[in-house]
């Protein structure tokens, strides 16, 4: 799995449905583990070569729940290209584990370990994608707008026209939305300053999934025309790793871009709007009083990383007799 | 579990014996793990923002024997409240994990952690407290002292009456002892040099247990006096982690604190006096001839600091239906 | 296990057969993990002074398959012989675990984990010894040979005079295959430049090993006398971990010493020769188009570090009754 853009909405829905059953069963049976432990004995890789402690949480307590053995290699424990060639080290590391979960810096490195490794590969996170994170965003955003739509019978019928308006930087979460939700049917709109551009890649993909499935993709600079009419607005830090010295400009670009009650009301967005963000959160992008209130939901988008990693991992790493 | 100093004598009484039950049954029985496998599927958040080898062997060890999954997060991996708060570090990892095991800096940090976490938090040291060590200690006092008096019926009259005497720097091994022993039984004299004061909250919190016990709670900065009629003498590094640049000034300071035959014999400690030390050891405060002796325990004290905490995780971590 | 150099012929057969049989069981068979899980509830504690990719997947995936908690501590997490005595650490170290794995620098350092170790203690590598990889080599030898040899009836047959040849670096990698390799029958070609001997000590142990079996050890200066009718050809990177600020005067040492298929011929090597190599590899030594060659088994001999450090940790961790 290197982006949910390569999976078909009903994929996308399958495990969605999975990751349910796994909260559903832990939270209201006491499911503590799953109980055929398909992962018993196995090993799977966790290749971090930057820090993601979301992530890592997620991935190290799926591969508990499901009676595997984690083994976790950061950045001084491997240097993926340094010491030896990629394609070296994806054919000894996938010769010893059963899958990899890999967080890379450039796309082009996650396909490189996926050509050469001989198990499953799953992206945990790139410059370009983030499949993990965008099926947590969804399974959120079913749970939440399900409760609002008793009467759906389908995870798309629960989907399909929502309006998703992200406000903030050009990077891998709102390219994976991009690939992964217009296809589900929600409505996408952009907003990004001007000198942070969405790829043209992206938006082509994006712009043929919503014309299949008679969604709608939006392109915004104002924070204040994009958030209209909007169900769900979502924002990330501003300053990702890697562009900490960009810090003073980056202050000036996203003036304006702060999430609060006052800009999602000026802008017209629905009354029961709810905030995302897939955190760590800095206060610059979004008020205090719009985190902690009742309509943020990103402490349960964050244990979803949990649930949909669990569905992911059984989908992919669980058939291999080693 | 913040610290042992808001537990009752009979609590600590219950984890010690736990504890001697789980060694008793893995060492004459050969029970390898614990038959029930109660964090089986589970995880366990190691978060340490500072090194301490033996507590992270003790955790690992122990949940590792209860059937979890320890997932060590280190100053590398996370890094509580920089790059978000805490309580949203909190609220997140408590969403993903079965429990929180913490070894943070300051006291006030655990206290956050506990607040906002939604499983138990165990505090695995902090700049005020060390309950995890503090009752290894005392299930090594109770172990070495039961074979002494054969006659006494329970912990308590095993503790009851004993003298322990610590010679050595003001410091959270101290506070925790002076928190936890004199409730128990056990008289305590502490040696600090004048410059290096113990906090007059702990020293109420102790004189108080004191009183309500009838046990004695003395304050000295001559070793030869603290350790007059001593049946345990405890120390610990003089240089404790964070406090290097202090060395020159320190052994200064301590001149005179280094736990010698010589020093316990002209103080007149009891004869068969036995020593203890939380490790890492250094030569300066205590002598070779004393550490590799027969009346030191600290590799049973050591040892001990697993079985006490595979006690205290099987008490407050098997309990959540995650 | 400190060295293969201390284990009669017969004992290296009997942990080749085992790999064997837990890779057959678990490539054919499908059993993902021991039926057994003899490790269960265990802890075997991986400590690592340096950073060995390849050592730390096999030990980790190993424990795993054994079913046991496998604790990697890193030279972040612990400084073996720095805060507290190699003593110390070694005697509270193995009171908490079941086993050591450690990868030292040292060859005295691991002499003394194991002397005051309570556990057993398998050397993970150090300056003078890499047993687990020279049992995979060994493992690998065998694969291969015993296809070309089928009459063959024992493991010893297949190696029974077939010759090793080693171009390169004076290391840890070449001491063990002349520690193992004569006493199993196969004649070994050392060939190294002239300022970089193999220890008397090293060659007087391959000595007298060559002589009890009626093997061949011979040592050369210039690689194409050494590769004449070599079965097998083996390198390894000419610049260890350590040696990185001697690059510029090793290359130049090493002149002519990598391996192609040109010098192979020019030297009269088998027709059929075989390429190993322990990874990491760097193309200095070693051409492209032998490395990624058919006659190439590195990534064989990389994934039996695995099936043999299985069944290392079977023979070596499982009887402690902790």
């Amino acid at each position: 799995m290197i982006s949910l853009g390569d999976y078909t909405s009903e994929q996308i829905a399958a495990l969605i449905e999975s990751a349910n059953d796994f909260k559903h069963k832990a939270k209201t049976e006491g499911q503590a583990f799953h109980p055929e432990q398909p992962l018993k004995g196995k090993t799977i890789g966790l290749l971090f070569s930057k820090r993601s402690t979301r992530t890592r949480l997620a991935s190290e307590t799926s591969v508990a729940y499901l009676g595997g053995h984690a083994m976790f290699l950061g950045k001084d424990d491997i240097q993926l290209g340094v010491n030896e060639s990629l394609r070296d080290s994806a054919q000894v590391i996938s010769s010893m584990v059963d899958g990899i979960f890999a967080r890379v810096g450039e796309h082009q490195e996650i396909l490189d370990i996926a050509q050469y490794s001989s198990v499953p590969v799953v992206n945990a996170l790139c410059k370009g994608n983030h499949p993990t994170q965008i099926l947590a965003d969804l399974m959120t955003i079913w749970e939440v707008f399900s409760k609002r739509r008793p009467e759906a019978q389908t995870i798309f019928e629960v989907f399909r026209g929502l309006n998703l308006t992200w406000v903030g930087d050009s990077n891998n979460v709102i390219y994976e939305i991009l690939l992964a939700m217009p296809k589900c049917g929600i409505n996408v709109s952009v907003c990004t300053p001007a000198n942070y551009p969405i790829p043209e890649q992206v938006r082509a993909h994006a712009e043929k999934d919503a014309q299949e499935t008679g969604t709608k993709v939006s392109y915004f600079n104002n924070p204040l025309h994009a958030v209209n009419d909007a169900d769900i607005i979502v924002t990330d830090t501003w300053i990702s790793m890697g562009f900490e010295s960009e810090k003073a400009q980056r202050m000036k670009d996203f003036q304006g871009y702060q999430v609060t009650s006052e800009m999602a009301k000026a802008g017209n967005a629905k009354k029961d709007w709810v905030f995302m963000h897939c955190l760590p959160r800095k206060p610059e992008e979004v008020s205090d009083e719009v985190f902690y209130s009742d309509r943020s939901v990103v402490f349960q988008e964050a244990e979803n990383r949990k649930w949909t990693t669990i569905a992911i991992f059984n989908a992919l790493f669980t058939n291999k007799t080693n």
